[in-house]
């Protein structure tokens, strides 16, 4: 069994857990109300929109999001459904298939991001001073990496 | 509309919602997979072992948690189908709505809760310095209370 985490330990955690789940709650819903989008959706047209031609292979996304096989698939088959996403074979390997950005997905984005990123600085970075900003990223990058 | 992020303010905000995004799904599969829990249960039954007399005012359960009306009620709804809560009128006020963690609750969060400690250490805490701890317990406080 692990060890049980310490006083300073504890407190760091639940400081983390405890904002992380508000805010996560507040962009959710702020994005939501506002677009119709899921955080989900957000992050899949974002990692799309930064990939070359605007598209991936499925299994390359789903890393990339951390998401399981079967939520790829059912993450990807509703945002299809929305016009958001296209999903064809790829050009390399006809057995492959791949997710791509729609025009419409685009437009979507575009509409979406400077509503989040509002958010994103209410919410986050206008809180921070550059020692915190500094921490955060070097400490985060770390957390994803391992 | 807001000041776009600085390439620094980008730099943290990326690696901390993407690390995020992937420690909130590895903590929800983990727990999922070997307790049946999600982590909103989890934070139910953790807010709840920690009031007096493990009980809470629904509202007062919502605000901790940043649930919205409907949310919180599906959410209880659901645990009180599985036992793990109970919800019961105010002792104070009759009209007013209590959610109360059972025996079996407490029970649940016992056993989940070593393999929970495993997950945080092993994807978070452990990779962190003093420093970081600090850092990181001071700035998600004060976003937390933002």
């Amino acid at each position: 069994m692990s060890r049980p985490l310490t006083d300073v330990e504890q407190t760091c955690w639940r400081a983390y857990v405890e904002s992380s789940w508000a805010l996560h709650t507040r962009l959710e819903d702020e994005l939501r109300a506002a677009t119709g989008l899921s955080m989900a959706d957000y992050h899949v047209m974002v990692v799309l929109s930064e990939a070359p031609d605007r598209r991936l292979r499925m299994g390359e996304l789903a890393g990339r999001l951390v998401f399981s096989p079967s939520r790829i698939t059912y993450q990807i088959a509703s945002m299809v459904k929305r016009g958001l996403v296209r999903k064809q074979s790829c050009p390399q390997d006809g057995r492959g298939q791949e997710a791509m950005l729609t025009d419409a997905g685009m437009a979507e984005l575009v509409r979406a991001a400077p509503l989040h990123l509002t958010t994103v600085r209410e919410s986050f970075i206008d809180h921070l001073d550059p020692e915190e900003l500094a921490v955060i990223a070097r400490a985060f990058t770390k957390i994803r990496k391992a």
